[in-house]
């Protein structure tokens, strides 16, 4: 089942089902207004956001709309919690090269996370707002899952069956404010603003072998200024999402919504490029010593797409421009 | 005015309004269900709301059910956005000697702040779930304000005026598991379980010339199984609540709903006590090489409560237990 949010003009906007093809959408506001809703009742409305699907897949539904990615919301476009781990190893590697970080212990072993701002998701084409050129605004090209509630001290293993939905996202970062922030230890404030999804949420079996072991077994396609920029592989996740899933609970339950975040989609064969800027600039500094790509620069164009196996559409696509962010007069 | 929220079953409760000398509370949902649609529909609901608690203070309200703080959940059950500042530079300051952290560059000028999670806050009588002794269970007396939409970019006292309603709350941290958080630079997820609240949040006004500056000029009295812990003074605070939302705002704008925490309320006038056990250790550690005091253990009682200057009612107490969580089953 695929599911999408259109904007309404209400802040957590109008749940819609979208077809397999991504070519058409319907209402389901007679089923569930929300997503939120949805994840809140899904043993009961999930069933019939099925047949919704499955009517809209077989060209039987007369009220179906096209579907048009730019009438959207993020698919969820606020969440209770946003929980975003970090779970591909050799993104964490060049960070820490390009950063000139200390080695984090235990990393193989325990997973990183940070809590994130979820209350105010970008949609799918919504520019970027850059508030000057100094603060290093990079992407991250991600997956994540939806859950459902997670009980306290839910094992990784279990923590797979309260996996509702899969999304893409671009975790929006601005690297010039990092630094400072993590030498605080109180993690990210202002170096991460609001991410920003893919017009739509699948559930796992639309993956079909491509979701197996907790990972999603796709490449994520990102292109700068229509140039192709990375492809690297959800395969690569050291931890599975369940892992990550389980990290957090252990010392408090998840509510119904909590969205979970890979980190950036990254691999050892760099001739998959990287999912952001940063890697990219940490593998510079190895090979001639200093960064050559530049951060995002007003603008500039980011497009992201993870696609099925048979290169079909899945979660359709990012596509986002930099703009500058216009000060706020007092 | 005075709010609270009433456990009516559903997962954001029903919101109440309640008398100045916390003896009554009424419904309201013919004005508005929960705090968080309150908070979206401020202008419009807050006059009926007033008139509402002008007739329940004036005895003038036939529906008036006594007030019971065990009927209530925390005043905004589930936030979009939680934030947690720490802003009472001597907290920190105990907190750097207690664990032997580093000391954190420009402490004075930016604010320590992290992102928390607010999906599942704990209702002031709530039990707080305590997985083992080693935890090292501890609470954090605080104060915090609710916003409405702050854009990005607002100034620090610009800030103030988007504050609706200030509350006390009780940010419940597990010492044991910070420092490995800490250092990694991501800030705190295991460390950091849900926080409890007051029953009450009051409008700036309540507070009388306790408000002024941007902080609460009001001692947070503190209790540990009845014997008095703490009575450090909120007017200590460094930065105010406005330079806190104006911190967080930097990058992005902040949701109606937000909640920012000032941190743990402490001051150099070490016979006002602590607010939170850490810090008695801390001086522990100055005067005898070693900590004494425990941290939380099962059955100990935890008892909150400022009052106004008169001495009167303010937000209520909370009221907390600590037990031991049963551990979950696969």
């Amino acid at each position: 089942m695929k599911l999408a949010t259109r904007n309404n003009g209400e802040r957590d906007g109008q749940l819609v089902v979208v077809s397999r093809d991504l070519q058409t959408m319907a209402d389901v506001d007679d089923i569930a207004g929300t997503l939120q809703y949805a994840i809140e009742h899904w043993d009961i409305v999930s069933p019939a956001l099925d047949a919704r699907y499955q009517a809209l897949n077989d060209n039987n539904w007369p009220a179906a709309q096209p579907f048009d990615a730019k009438r959207l919301l993020a698919p969820l476009p606020r969440a209770w919690q946003w929980l975003d781990g970090s779970a591909f190893l050799s993104h964490g590697e060049r960070m820490q090269q390009a950063f000139n970080l200390p080695p984090i212990e235990g990393v193989e072993c325990i997973p990183l996370m940070y809590q994130g701002c979820g209350d105010d998701f970008l949609a799918p084409h919504e520019d970027i707002p850059c508030r000057n050129s100094d603060d290093g605004l990079d992407f991250e090209g991600e997956f994540a899952v939806l859950v459902d509630e997670v009980p306290q001290g839910c094992g990784a293993q279990q923590a797979l069956s309260h996996i509702r939905l899969i999304l893409q996202l671009n975790d929006i970062s601005l690297r010039a404010l990092a630094p400072r922030e993590m030498k605080t230890g109180f993690g990210f404030i202002q170096a991460k603003p609001s991410s920003s999804f893919a017009p739509v949420a699948v559930t796992p079996d639309e993956l079909g072998d491509a979701w197996r072991g907790g990972r999603v077994h796709l490449p994520l396609n990102i292109t700068r200024n229509s140039v192709s920029f990375g492809r690297q592989h959800g395969g690569e996740m050291h931890f599975h999402f369940g892992e990550l899933i389980a990290h957090a609970a252990m010392t408090r339950r998840l509510c119904r919504g909590t969205l979970v975040g890979s980190g950036t989609v990254s691999g050892q064969d760099t001739i998959a490029g990287a999912s952001c800027i940063a890697e990219i600039r940490a593998l510079e500094m190895i090979a001639h010593g200093e960064p050559r790509t530049p951060f995002l620069q007003p603008g500039e164009k980011i497009r992201m797409e993870a696609c099925t196996q048979d290169g079909l559409p899945l979660f359709g696509a990012i596509e986002q421009q930099v703009v500058i962010f216009e000060e706020y007069e007092e």
